[in-house]
C-alpha cells in the first residue's frame, strides 16, 4: 500500500474478488493509503479510526486510546505505590512520537508534576525549578510524564540529576501501550464505529470516516481525517498543571 | 442526614466552624441530603455526582461508573476464557437495584448474548428460545448479564435450567464492583468536575450539580438530579441485540 | 473416555495414528481415564497435574492453582477497598465442590475473617459468635470465604443476617476463577512438568504422574495421584485463624 | 544506620522505649544494619527476607518476589500481544543490579528468546546470531529479558540493530516493579515469617533470619543472610534456552 503499483494490484485484487465496500481501520497512514486506493478503485471506503495516539482528526477519540491510557496509568500507579518513600523523581516516557494525547491524559489522570509533550516548548532549567519548588514545599517524590516525541528521556534523566541534585530513575514504557485487553470506552466505540460504518456503506456514502463528537456519532471526509491536524486540548493542559501545583 | 433533627445539627456544626461553602460528593441520596441542608443552612452547595449505578439526571456519566463497567468486563472476560470449552450458559449478575445502566455498558462490552435490566420486562421463556437458538446455530456458550433488580438471579439458573436443558452456571460480582483503582476516565472526569465545582462556588452558585454533556461541563439544579429520571439509552440496548445475533 | 467403548475406541486411534507416548494434562477425572487408557492400549501415558482445585495427591500444587488463588484475591481485594465503610459482612464463595484448598489460601492471602472449607464442619452459630465478638472488639467489616463445597452461600447469608442482625453481601466468583492469564509460579510450574514429562516418556516410563515435592520435580504412579486423598494442610487453616482474630 | 553513630542511637532509643526484640524486614542492607545493631544494643533481632531482587541467602525465595516477577510478566503479556504484527524484537529490561533471578523467572515464564543476567557473560554477536537464525526459521517476533546489571539496554539495542538489520524497541520497567498489590505466594510468604518470627523471639533466639526451604519454615544466622551468595539456578536457564529454542 505504500507505493502507486502496490495501490494498483490492492484494487485489482478487490474487483476480482467482487468486493463492492471496504471498512479500513487504523490510523492517519491508514486513511492515507484508503483515500488512494479509493480513487484508483472506486470502491466506497469507511474509515474507523483506531490508533492509541488519538491523532485523527474529526473525532474526538479513537478506538485503543482509553485502552493505551489505562494501560500506562495502572503501570505508574505501581511507581506511586512506593515513590514517596524512595524521594525521587520518575521520569516516565509514554508513547507519541509527535503527538501529547497519551500523554496528556496520562498525565492528568497520575497527577504528574510535570507534563512533556512534542506541541509545547519546555526548558529544562523550568522544570528543575519546579521540582526544587516541589520539595522545599514538602513533596518527596515527582513524576514526570513525558511523551516520546517531546524529547530523549535519557537525556532527561540526566540534566534533572545535574540541575537539582535528586535522584532520578527512568521507565520506558514502550510497546506494553499496544497491547492489553480493551477496555469498556474502547470496546462500546467500536461497537458503535463499526455498526455506523456498515449503515454508512448500504446508504451509499463514499469515502468517510465515522467519528465521535461528544456523544454524537459523525462522519467526515477520509481526507479530513489525516489531513488536518487535531488540536491538543491545552484546557486539560492548564488543569493537570493548576492540580499538581 | 435522615433526619431532620440531623440535618439542623449537621447545619448548626457547619455554620459554626465558619464553613461558607460545601461540596457534596454521591448519589442521589447524597443529594436529597444537600438540598434540604441548603434549605436549612442557606449554605452554597455543589453536587458532584459519583456512583457507579450512573443513575443521577443532568450528567451523561459519572465518577466511578465507568470504573465499575470496567472491574465487571475484566472478570467477565475471565469466563469467556474457558467458556467455549465448557459449554455452558453463564448468568452474571450485576450492581444495579433500580436502574440497568451498568449491566447495559457491561453486557454490550462483553458481547453478551442476553442482558437484563429493571427497565425492561422480559420473559423466561423468550430467553430459552434465544439460547436454543444460538445452540442450533453453532454457540457453544452463551453469557448472560442481569441488572440485580431484574430479578432473582439464582431463580432465572433454574428456569433457564428446566426451559433448555443446558447446563447453567451463575456468578454474582456484588461488592467487588465498587472497589479497584479508578480508571482514566473517572480521574479524569473527577479533575473536572472538582476543578468546575470550586470554581462554581467561588462564582456564587447556590445549589447546583456539575456534569458533563458530551465534552461540555454544565450545571442542573441539585432537585434536578435527584428528582428526575434519567432515561437509558435504548439505542445502545438494540445495538447490543444486534451485535450478539 | 467415560465409557470402556470410548476408551477402546481412544486406544485404536492412538494406535492406527502411530502414537507411541501420551503426555495427558488434568485432573483427577483425567487421569482416572489416562489409567484405563494404558492398561487397554499398553501405550505410555505421563499425566501433568493441571487444575485450579489442587485436589491431586502425590503433588504440592497445580499448574492452574496459583492463578485461581490471585485471581480470587484480586477479587477479594476490591471488596476490602470500600468494606469497612459499608460495615457489612461480606461472604465470598470460591470454588471447591469437594476439597478446600483454593478457598484455604484465599482466606488467608485476603486475611478473611472466617474460612469454610468441606473437610471442616462448622456451625453458623460459632461463625454469628465470632463475628458479634469482632464487632464488640472494633471491627468494621468482615469477610468470610467459603468453597462451594462447604454449604449453600445463600442460605448462610440468611442465617447470618438473622443471628447476627448484621447486613450480609454475597458475591459468587464462579467460573471467573477458570480463566485469565497464568501466573509466574502457574507458567514455571508448566516448563518444569512439561519438559520432566517429555523426559520420562524418553526414560521408558510407562504411568506415571509428574508432581513437584518442595523444590524437587517427583513422580508418582498415576492410579497413586486420583486414589489418594490430599489432605488439607491444617497448620494454615491454625495460622489463619490466628492471623484474623 | 548506615554510620556507627547511627546505629548506636538506635539502639540507645530501642532501649529507653524498653524494646526487648526487633524484627527486621528487608533485604541485606536491612540485614547488614540489624546485626551491627545487635552487637551494639544485645536487643535479640529477627530478620525477615523482604526484597524484590531475591538475591538473600539462606532463603529459597523472599517476599515481593513473586509480585515483582508476576507484575513484569504482565506488563511483558502486553508487549507479546502486538509483537508478531510487528516484526521486531523487544528488549526488555527489569530490575537486578548484581543479581539475575528477577530476569531469569520473568524470562523463563514470558518464553523470552534471550535472557541476560550480570551472572552470565554473554557476546551481542551470539544474540545476534540467535535472532537470524530465529527469523530464518520462521519467528516474526522475539523478547529478550535484561537485568539493568547485565549491562547498558540503549547500546544492546542499537549493536543488536546494527548487528541484524531488524527492528528493535526498548521497554525499560524501571519502578513499575516495586508496587502493586501483593501476590497470594508474597502474602502467605509473610503469613508464615510472621508468625515464624514472632515465635523465635519468644522463644529466646538472638540473631536469625527465617526463610523458607522447599515447603519447610527454616532459619539462618542473621550474618549468613547477606555475607554468602546465593546462587541462580542454572538449571531454571538452561530450561528457558531449551523451551525457547
Amino acid at each position: 500500500m505504500k507505493t502507486q503499483e502496490g495501490i494498483e494490484k490492492a484494487a485489482e485484487n478487490l474487483k476480482s474478488n467482487g468486493i463492492d465496500g471496504l471498512i479500513a481501520i487504523g490510523g492517519d497512514g491508514t486513511f492515507r493509503g484508503a483515500s488512494k486506493l479509493y480513487r484508483v478503485s472506486g470502491i466506497p471506503i469507511v474509515g474507523i479510526p483506531a490508533t492509541i495516539d488519538n491523532d485523527v482528526a474529526g473525532t474526538d477519540t479513537t478506538i485503543g486510546f482509553d485502552t493505551a491510557v489505562n494501560t500506562a496509568i495502572m503501570a505508574i500507579d505501581r511507581i506511586r505505590d512506593t515513590a514517596t518513600s524512595h524521594e525521587r523523581v520518575f521520569v516516565v516516557e509514554v508513547m507519541g512520537r509527535r503527538r501529547g494525547f497519551l500523554a496528556l491524559e496520562v498525565g492528568l489522570a497520575e497527577g504528574a508534576e510535570v507534563i512533556l509533550v512534542p506541541e509545547i516548548r519546555f526548558r529544562v532549567e523550568d522544570i528543575c525549578k519546579k521540582l526544587k519548588r516541589a520539595r522545599r514545599e514538602g513533596k518527596t517524590s515527582e513524576i514526570i510524564v513525558m511523551a516520546e516525541g517531546a524529547g530523549d528521556s535519557r537525556d532527561l534523566v540526566h540534566q534533572i540529576e545535574r540541575g537539582t541534585g535528586l535522584e532520578v530513575r527512568l521507565t520506558v514504557l514502550g510497546h506494553i501501550q499496544r497491547g492489553g485487553s480493551p477496555t469498556a470506552v474502547s470496546r462500546i466505540l467500536a461497537c458503535k464505529f463499526g455498526s455506523r460504518a456498515v449503515e454508512m456503506l448500504l446508504e451509499g456514502v463514499k469515502k468517510r470516516m465515522v467519528g465521535i463528537r461528544g456523544r454524537r456519532i459523525v462522519s467526515v471526509d477520509l481526507d479530513y481525517a489525516w489531513r488536518e491536524q487535531k488540536e491538543l486540548d491545552l484546557r486539560l493542559y492548564r488543569l493537570a498543571e493548576i492540580l499538581s501545583a
